[in-house]
């Protein structure tokens, strides 16, 4: 049995986890993310790292990383949520644990998470897509990760989808992510309640349309809210209109669900898969890729990432 | 020397070429494509092939055909403006010839000839895009052609770029096809020429609006009328635009800009390119990929279908 370590570094926190070649996770860890001080979160990476493979035997370390990743995969570039300009994590890491390491973006991690040992573990090609605060994703042809000639390739979040729409983290106006993610969803939530459309999302709200959340949504949607319902449904409409522009370019296998969102299950799958087959070019015409959840939740990402490490 | 035979078929010319190992054309022959009988496109091939193959060594026959292919490269599923429906073209060809016979889809090896031979001749990713009647794609990544799980990956121009906006000849609507064509060249020209906009435009078309065609906008412009400047302007934001969408997906090296619409060359490339660098997400946190005249011109589905057949 050959073991890899994984890290998943997010903003909000970072997880690290020992990994066996099946992609079972053996040891885990977590801690908070000092997401402001760049070096304060490659100390907190170098710490877990040591703790970890001070305690079992492994051959190389994978790190996935919100932010763009050089094609050396070494250096993140740029992180849009992270205090992270042009800043190399490979070395440190390389010299505090003497193995091998490789620095991937962390929604790549997560897709070939799924790929290997997920909801696409029996095909060659799929395309997943995370929705969370925004929307990521992360591509996989022919079996092989698709970085980029960059390292900056599946930015999926920032497909144009509306000319002159709503101003995007990223500067643009109308990306994918501004109606197709988690912060999308709430802003659906909290427009029906302004306007008195969502009496029992303000209810459960306390009567602050400010109150209304993501989490609070997805538990409203659960116990048949309509308006609750109704967020999703244009959610998924979006998102599976996306879905289909981006299947028009890439024609993978499978299309796979991940990211918080989707822990809403078929409140998310079923408008999303409808959307997408009505909007699908040539439809009747082709064959068609499938719509799954995915189902390694949370640990996608260092599963992804400790795999990636152990085929570098 | 070994020596492949490359054909291109289209709604209304077959081309076929012999081709060597550097890309070079030896013969070439052109036939016009009787684009409605089904069965008289398969036989007008099959001529072509067998004069040639009569006439040289071939090793192995490629054909690129503007229509859904299957994946294991034999059948045309569906193209929208040749009379194919489920269509096993490899067979008739390879049982006239004795030889070895893949089918592709022509952008696709159109995108292969020039990463091959062409303008992306030194890189290892690039995606091709086609500006003619309609808009069409080719993509390479990692040095390989993406053809998708089902074989019908890069379809470009059906990437959705306006909600609920013009009508495509897929179905959808707001296709990047309906307003980055070669279509829609002319109809930005028509409509200005309607408004009272256009009149250089309209005296070269004998005061006729319907006498607008695409070679006459692109004489125009070429002679410096603003009105035709313009309607390449506008082709070249949504196509730019466009393109910004497709470069956050893959991160190609490389775009090579094609088809008949190209030829105009720096009329279509600068506002294509300026529209293309305002959008691209990340810009200045990210390397950015380079924008290309193709250098083939209408030989690369040729060439490229000839060598893909050389390296089946």
């Amino acid at each position: 049995m050959s073991l890899t370590l994984g890290v998943d570094v997010g903003g909000t926190k970072i997880l690290a986890g020992v990994v066996d070649d099946d992609g079972r996770i053996l040891e885990q860890v977590r801690v908070t993310s000092p997401a402001t001080d760049a070096g304060a979160i490659t100390a907190a990476i170098v710490g877990l790292v040591k703790d970890l493979t001070g305690r079992h035997q492994i051959e190389a370390v994978g790190v996935g990383a919100a932010g763009y990743i050089d094609r050396g995969r070494s250096t993140v570039m740029f992180a849009p949520n992270i205090a992270w300009r042009d800043v190399n994590l490979r070395t440190p890491i390389e010299e505090a644990s003497g193995l091998p390491v490789v620095i991937e973006n962390d929604a790549n991690a997560a897709a070939w998470g799924e790929f290997a040992f997920g909801a696409a573990a029996e095909v060659e090609s799929s395309l997943m897509v995370t929705v969370g605060t925004g929307v990521g994703g992360g591509i996989v042809l022919d079996g092989a990760l698709q970085r980029g000639a960059f390292g900056v390739a599946a930015e999926i979040g920032h497909l144009r989808v509306v000319p002159g729409g709503l101003i995007c983290g990223c500067g643009n106006h109308g990306c994918l992510e501004s109606y197709a993610s988690g912060s999308a969803l709430v802003r659906y939530a909290r427009d029906a309640a302004d306007a008195g459309h969502a009496p029992g999302l303000l209810e459960r709200a306390g009567g602050s349309v400010k109150a209304i959340t993501g989490p609070l949504v997805t538990e409203a949607a659960q116990a048949g809210d309509e308006a609750a319902i109704a967020a999703f449904a244009e959610l998924g409409r979006w998102l599976g209109e996306g879905i289909a522009s981006l299947v028009a370019v890439l024609d993978p296998d499978v299309i796979v669900l991940g990211g918080g969102v989707s822990e809403a299950g078929d409140l998310l799958l079923e408008p999303t898969r409808a959307a997408f087959r009505s909007q699908l070019t040539g439809r009747g015409h082709r064959p068609e890729a499938e719509l799954r959840l995915a189902t390694l939740g949370n640990e996608a990402g260092l599963i992804g990432a400790a795999d990636l490490a152990r085929h570098r």
